[in-house]
């Protein structure tokens, strides 16, 4: 029960955050090239935030394929998620806007943890629903990527106060960390899904 | 008929109002968190609008599982809904700018109020279309709870006149009466449906 | 073939149309309700174009319904709807905010003028699709309402030029008869569809 | 697996991208259809866009038709496209507002360019993943229609320092060569599929 509609709201609602930040991006003042130069940040921050947004689009819809009961505790679990991923166009902007200063940052850094919080949540919630044949306990394993992730994006969001460009470095290295392998773990791991 | 649709239609306007209502809170003025700080009415406001909007979701989902059949009616008290729904982006950015003054706080709770006799309506609606032996009706009950609600959004309306914190307490209070105790209610009567 | 993305992008598109005339309705100034008054043209206006999409969404819910068989050109039709239909939050402000002058009122028209059309198309392209047993081509019959609402929305959009308000009350008229008797109708022609 | 979430969220992005350019087109000034003419450009880089997102939306929906395995790298090129997709509204906003500027009309140019790169891209993952027997590559065959897309896009990108109207000139034409005989080519060629 209730999982397309799940998926239909999650879908929904990365669709909007995804298409919102660019509304954030004013056309800007001039008429040339130059124009985009002082657009870099916010440039930059959307790029970032596409991919993180995009990482939650693809885990979630692996996640939710070997999901097959969902609970009231799982819907709460996925609204909780969205919350935070909802915030993420707010600090996209105030970063980029800021050209990174050091507390917009951190902000960034905090919305990226509580977000990463809220999946461990619904992946918990998740796999005690389904049980102890869960597909997905199997799947995901110890996930230390995850708890390592948070423990990041802390460290990143604190280094900020140091140095901003440190952080972004580890958001941004994160996100690598998140994008490349995972392609070859899914592909390993879910054989069968996939193919 | 036609339910796959009306629930791609809700999820959709759901979705888009609440990632509209994060629109309303523009990149604060400097660079700091105390720029935060004069947020902090917007950011409560959105917070207690993103729980209202998932309520709705939630039991609009548990709602239209147990609805079979579909009419012109249903889906007119659908739409009807969603119009009440689709204010409170506005409502909540009034409320939130204006930092809780009376006025705004009472529109925020006649939206709510609306939005509650809107849903009762599309309830009576659906256990109407399904007949004597409707799931629904017997789910429901005498729903105390909705009737309780509209008369504590009409009460907290008015008190915003006295005092807009207590309108505000009163809101959030209907809040967790349909957040938390919510689940276990689900659980138990809908047993067979969410495992 | 494709008629569930049809009505993906369709109900996507309409339940951001319907969100985004919200966002056109910016907090007023004041923090008291007399703040709202100034606001009536464009809540008036809000309103109005919230039943036409529903009016739309309602009637392209029962045409898809009817329609098995999906071609290049009912998905190019379908797509043309959907541009005449996503100006309506453009003409809406402006007419709102204008406060009903008569070529903004005359402008508005014209878009419901060229949606009927449209939606005219887009029905005649699903009739052919289906071939001689078609359905849809039963239950709409010579179509008097559609013929009569375009020539209608003509009227109203010419005598702008003498009343807005004449062309406001047609316009309103015109919704009115889709919205009340639809019902009715819909329920004795398609009986066996919605119970 | 995946197919319909895939869909559901290009489908999504589609809608809100197609549906926030018209809140680009901010209401005029004045309250006369004179208004109007300044934003001509506006409205027809608008038009153009639209006509583009919904070529990409038709073709993705039969492409999307005839892929029945979805992997990892399918998803993420879809991601890919969206991100190019998405960035269309902020270069038709700049486009129409600096009233056709040589550098904004290449920078249109090339994010259609990039969009066509990322297609092709999709594309391709689509047709390996089906493997020998895909219905794609036959459908596709030698894809000179994408491939000249790219080069004209790119010479439409470079002339705008010449004359920013043949770049326009050149969209335009890409954009009809891709809606006029598309319609018949795909019932040629999928005749069993849309009939």
């Amino acid at each position: 029960m209730g999982k397309n509609r799940l998926e239909a709201l999650f879908d929904g609602v990365i669709a909007i955050v995804i298409t919102i930040m660019v509304l954030e991006m004013r056309s800007p003042a001039g008429h040339s090239l130059d124009a985009l130069l002082p657009m870099a940040p916010v440039i930059f921050s959307y790029v970032m935030s596409f991919i993180y947004l995009g990482i939650y689009w693809n885990n979630h819809h692996y996640m939710l394929y070997v999901c097959d009961k969902v609970t009231a505790s799982i819907l709460w679990a996925n609204l909780h998620l969205l919350f935070w991923l909802s915030l993420i166009p707010f600090t996209t902007a105030w970063m980029g806007e800021s050209r990174f200063s050091a507390q917009p940052v951190a902000l960034y850094g905090v919305v990226l943890l509580m977000s990463s919080v809220a999946y461990w949540i619904l992946e918990y919630r998740i796999i005690v629903a389904q049980g102890e044949q869960s597909r997905l306990k199997y799947a995901v394993g110890t996930d230390w990527k995850g708890r390592l992730s948070m423990l990041f994006y802390l460290i990143g969001a604190l280094l900020s106060f140091i140095s901003p460009w440190l952080s972004l470095a580890i958001y941004m290295a994160i996100a690598m960390v998140w994008l490349i392998p995972d392609q070859r773990i899914e592909r390993s791991l879910k054989h069968d899904v996939t193919r």
